[in-house]
């Protein structure tokens, strides 16, 4: 396998192509740092966004939802349907970039955006390890404790895949960029950086006592 | 104005209806906390979702980019043209929610989507006023401490501008909601929260020194 996606029509941005990447390591990280992912799909000729939750195993993304939810019936079943053609985008805002100037104000961020057609995991043991994915994408090492899908829950759970084909990252970090005419200006310039921070932990009301907080958890 | 919005069947969720809402002063509060919108639209039949800054002025959401950007493009310019159609999607994570079973597991988050079709706005003082509102959604009072646009970074900067009128909410808070029958289990259930936290801002390389950090800065 290469190191980097293959660029295509769609993953080479008519702007900002400065900020594009290609590479595998860095797309995997972007993917992997995130909770939820926004799914675009089209519904009736229109867009339609909605924030999920995600997993990834290689080169291939997950989401789960209700056998009755609306993406999960439009994608059809088995890989003999047609599929979903969807744009799945993670982004993190790494911080506020003021300039002196308005025009020049930005943010840092690094975000992913997947272009493919998702399709509906049939597998039973495809099923299984996509469900665990999902669940040790929020938690590392959570699926490994707590109780797994029985049958019921399986039946009612739908899986879709999204390969890792038509991928690209892009990224801005570092400080504003002002116009050198703008530099005297008498207007703060600079970074404020923001970024994803745990609390603590708020064990459910019904919790034993006696189970104390895991060693997995962020924020412990 | 009436305090909610009118519910449509792109905006009645199939599924979790429970926690769909459609109350103006929570729509607005969940648009004005964020900093990046994702922005989803049709390209070749195919849906493209991009993270971009935006800003609201009270029922109006505006986004911004180059006039050579795809979606700017493809809205056409002016009330006369068809614009296009988007469905913007601003999404919150709260807390990591962990059940005793897999299945269970969510996050606590707060999101809205907007449908609806995006025009260029063509009149001057709409753009000024718009630019204004998506530097103040960023960092709020900060346009009036910065150089606003020159006549060439208004003729290459679109704005589009999409009204909030088909427009939800949905918000997931609490404990996790475990089967009564998985209480008795031994693995940890309960919430880890999560939140934006902000850094010491950190001024640009060329910053005069005797420029102290202004009030308005978060962080500060």
């Amino acid at each position: 396998m290469t190191e980097t996606y293959e660029r295509t029509e769609r993953t080479f941005p008519t702007r900002g192509r400065e900020r594009a990447s290609y590479d595998r390591a860095l797309v995997h990280s972007i993917l992997d740092e995130a909770y939820v992912c926004h799914l675009g799909f089209v519904r009736d000729g229109a867009p339609v966004v909605l924030p999920t939750l995600y997993g990834r195993i290689g080169e291939r993304l997950y989401v789960h939802g209700s056998t009755g939810s609306r993406p999960l019936r439009m994608a059809g079943k088995g890989t003999e349907a047609p599929g979903l053609p969807v744009c799945l985008t993670v982004t993190h805002v790494d911080g506020l970039v003021l300039a002196r100037s308005a025009f020049h104000h930005s943010i840092n961020y690094r975000s992913v955006v997947v272009h493919g057609t998702a399709h509906q995991v049939t597998d039973p043991e495809e099923r299984r390890i996509a469900l665990d994915a999902l669940v040790d994408h929020v938690v590392p090492g959570r699926s490994s404790d707590s109780r797994p899908a029985d049958a019921k829950e399986l039946a009612a759970t739908a899986v879709l895949r999204l390969d890792l084909d038509e991928v690209s990252a892009k990224v801005r970090s570092g400080g504003p960029n002002d116009d050198p005419e703008d530099i005297a200006l008498p207007h703060w310039s600079g970074v404020v950086p923001v970024r994803k921070a745990h609390g603590t932990p708020v064990p459910a009301d019904d919790l034993d006592p006696a189970i104390g907080l895991p060693a997995y958890l962020p924020g412990v």
